[in-house]
């Protein structure tokens, strides 16, 4: 049995579990305040060609959306999100219970777009409905799409113009940024986002999300924020040593590459074989459409999810490739088929 | 340099680590559903000889209290504390910011006592007040006093009658379990409270503490909490992995032993020497009274709190041992005064 | 310029306020506890036919709403409500904000079904999501529209089967039960509901809603919940002596009648004269469908709201009466259209 | 059987019913925007000399209380109160309940002083604690006493310098202002606070309570808050025709004026008598301690309050005057004693 069930089955890349290991005896100060906390900062500032970023290392991505988005928010001030959102799907209501709403439109392809985020300002015009503030996007998408430079730039102009706060789960951006049909780069986020994640956990970390906020107004006492919610890891040391091994070279894009790889071939000879796709996907995550009777075939060696139902014959299943998938196992799964 | 700061100003033990090595690449199930934290529930349900309690693998202290004592409360409750507790003073509000009041009462040596509970139920009357609800202690305590077997008993009783829920905070219980003076063993704890944690963090782990829950009505739908407070690692198995590696033999009580073996070792070094304390401690944590001038001496060498000031000419400090504190260095520290 | 803005608009029908001048000086225990508020629950619970609720009179719809929900709901639990309901669009994320999620969907008329209730159940299948636990549902709707005796008695089997709080706003009960069409008399709805509200605040009365509780599990301490959220009134005879004076005899069934029969006046015409209805309604909210360069017409004379564009050329209009709409108005109105 | 209870065992002053009958049926935009809402908000403006506020017309002090501070602090920030505060004793969490702790300080006469709040300050230093952030008073305190003009201009200086919200409780303001020995003028408060409340239940009104926000970072999206809790009245006009009646003319200070020298003149025979007093009280409240058998004997005609427990023999009593309360009853009272 093999599981494509998701990017985060196997523990951590070798090189981390090394870092982790060389490292273990060196004391370290607690809370986030260690020298590879302070060297994992200033590599990924490097890398996005910025100085002027708060990086902030925290466990998970619920978390980390949690505490970003109740810490830049008032109480009656609310989040946009596609449908398809993370936020707003599969957090059981993590945002809801520190107090905002979530307004949701169906977005093409889980991408949210600046008409379909007017379309939710239009209807949100005084103090008896929640106050629309944070524009929430999730790249690669939840189901596997990325987002264009020239869809970006739109978005954080609109949001500029709004007085939106324009926040990215980068839960997957590894594999966003590896993609063949991608043409942004990590240094582009801090000049078009208000504050994103870049997500360590889906692309071979043991866990950790590395949180940056270039926004000035929303960086001040951020890390009252991360202590309130539980997540100030005392030995934050290890967040720190597996952000440091990511970014000191480009593993964290190696990894990234090798996923998609295999979920390319995935992609191109399901294609090929003339399977259809739920959704264009150049990423990790790949869609197609089996009969159920091809699904159950398939359940007898492999783990997937069963993502949707297509028809009374037919559903979309979620194949997810990672570092550390095996390239037979993406051989013999293909020959199955 | 040596830093007598805290207990985890290291990595993990040894075979922590090693373990996570070992069981990298066998892949598993997310969210805390994989076999390791099966196998680890099972050896400490085993280890508190007791099938009836739910145990929950969480990362850290403050996260565990805050996700256990939001899930437990309803809106109008409260919990009570010394005001030495750490959910009162160290945890910036984490408990407030889920609603819920903490009232706190002075408590000798850091440790409540019925009576003191039953202050603070005798000034909340009516609706006009919260509702005590929920007694919350740490053993050892902030101050690094234990409780006494016949202590929690009669507090468990008291709590019984009242219809109060009992709840441990053990981020340091492997030490209070190895204090010479204790009298209490793992499979008590289950018999005397409704919840409480063992922490992995400050005795070993890279990071995690067990919540172990006894009393039936408060299970239902506990993951759902979990989640919905960021804390459900993707990587569950982590937690599972170092639980089971410290509770698969005794590990756990090898390593708190230590810790409180090279406390001991100060602890009588500095009463030979004529020292005071601030608080009588058989645990990992002494705090010796030096005069200020002395404390500048040491800090020239040694890192460690400065925990209260007695008078104009004398502080409180804080030593801290653990697993990993080198025998050497407590010998040099007590060479120094 | 006359108003069909809402229902509430003057002050309180003569009686209510001839009553507050008559017990002005006579001395009253404060918050809800008081003679007159005694008087107001036992005959409400004579009208019900029922001595096993308890009935607590608070001052507002959101305030009603957002107290009963989060007292009845645990943390990780969530509302249903059609997507026009009142908790979900117009109470500026109230319900959010006590950190809970209210899940939607699109109902015809406004109308829950259990269908509609099934395939949220069927989309909430574990602690990733939220867990759906109680059914919202407004009688009147927010659209004018009413639930049949048949209709409440399948939701209320349905909620019971499947382990869910079944509450109803009942903002507009009094133009509801006074509805040509309905079938439910006060008495029944004790028997079908965990809990539900009798709207005073736009049915004569200067302000007031009566919430009345049937489930015993969801009683305890409800007093607390009020006063946490700032809603226990010092002067709570206030409500006492409204409520006292609309259902000590039938003044409020005589005022919901007087407002549905202006309604009626105005559908009759309105249908008469050719024009569409967005909904169906027989209580005393009515919505014509009018084109624009008419409704800039009748905005000559009248106020009301426009509730939803129909086609670029056409929009439904709101036009609301009450105890308080003069016919003379109402006649003036239809002359004019 | 005569109650000192409290000053809200009756309804309102005449003129304030004679107000709400005589617009009865006037119709008026709902929600706050009303006319006589303008009306007030344009009174008090003026009685304060400040066309830069903005007035928020709210039902109750805890509504008040916790819609403001919710408002004005970030999910890590703190109130500072004195241990007598109301929203620490008798509001049963509801601040914790938004989210929020509430420090306190023991304070003498329930004062807060500069010195007292910078122990607060010196005591919170990172942010493994919550972050001191708005300082709370009452004026008068819930046991009687008063600010003079010095001691508040000292708080507000100190706020200033330490970038501190400073917001008082005005629930009994009027007696404040009104005691013979307040130095204080109601233009004084919005130079001094950054936001305050000016209360009516307390002081004539049927329910209501006057929010002032002067600091213009405090203003923006206020109704939102006040929406969301709940507290937004439909007939707004209540509470607007009240505060226009009590302050377009001298009403509020009227009734206040009446209600210290009935406490005056309890206050003088008790003193003659040679009792002694739990607090100076120059306000409405005094409470003088007697005898447990006097008690007895007086609870036989009279109803008040007990307040504290002095000694096994005596304990303080709160008696209570108003706007409403009779001066042959006070008359009786003394002679009883």
């Amino acid at each position: 049995m093999y599981s494509f069930n998701n990017d985060y089955s196997e523990g951590a890349h070798p090189r981390i579990l090394q870092a982790l290991v060389e490292s273990n005896l060196q004391q370290e100060i607690g809370y986030g305040q260690d020298s590879f906390t302070n060297k994992a900062a200033e590599v990924l500032k490097a890398k996005m060609n910025s100085d002027e970023v708060d990086v902030h290392l925290l466990v998970g991505g619920t978390q980390t959306n949690l505490i970003a988005i109740s810490a830049f928010l008032r109480p009656h001030e609310a989040a946009i999100a596609a449908s398809t959102g993370h936020i707003f799907v599969h957090e059981t209501g993590a945002i809801e219970a520190t107090g905002h709403k979530v307004i949701t439109v169906d977005a093409k392809h889980g991408k949210l777009t600046p008409s379909l985020v007017q379309s939710v300002l239009d209807e949100h015009t005084d103090e008896h409905m929640v106050k629309p503030k944070l524009v929430y996007i999730s790249n690669s998408t939840e189901i596997g799409t990325i987002y264009s430079k020239s869809e970006l730039e739109q978005l954080s102009q609109f949001c500029q113009i709004n007085n939106l706060i324009f926040y990215m789960d980068g839960a997957r951006l590894g594999s966003a940024l590896c993609a063949k049909d991608n043409d942004l780069v990590l240094s582009d986020f801090p000049k078009l986002l208000d504050a994103f994640y870049i997500g360590g956990t889906k692309n071979g970390a043991l866990m950790g999300e590395a949180l940056v906020i270039k926004n000035d107004s929303l960086k001040a006492d951020f890390r009252y924020h991360i202590k309130q919610k539980g997540a100030m890891l005392a030995k934050g040391r290890l967040l720190g040593i597996q952000f440091y091994e990511l970014f000191k070279d480009d593993l964290f894009f190696e990894l990234a590459e090798y996923a998609n790889k295999m979920a390319e071939r995935l992609n191109r000879a399901l294609a090929e074989k003339g399977y259809r796709f739920l959704t264009p996907s150049s990423t990790n995550q790949v869609f197609p459409i089996f009969s159920n009777e091809k699904i159950t075939m398939l359940q007898k060696n492999y783990q997937f999810n069963i993502w949707e139902k297509i028809d009374k014959d037919h559903s979309a299943i979620r194949l997810v490739t990672s570092w550390a998938t095996k390239e037979a196992e993406v051989e013999a799964f293909i020959k199955e088929i």
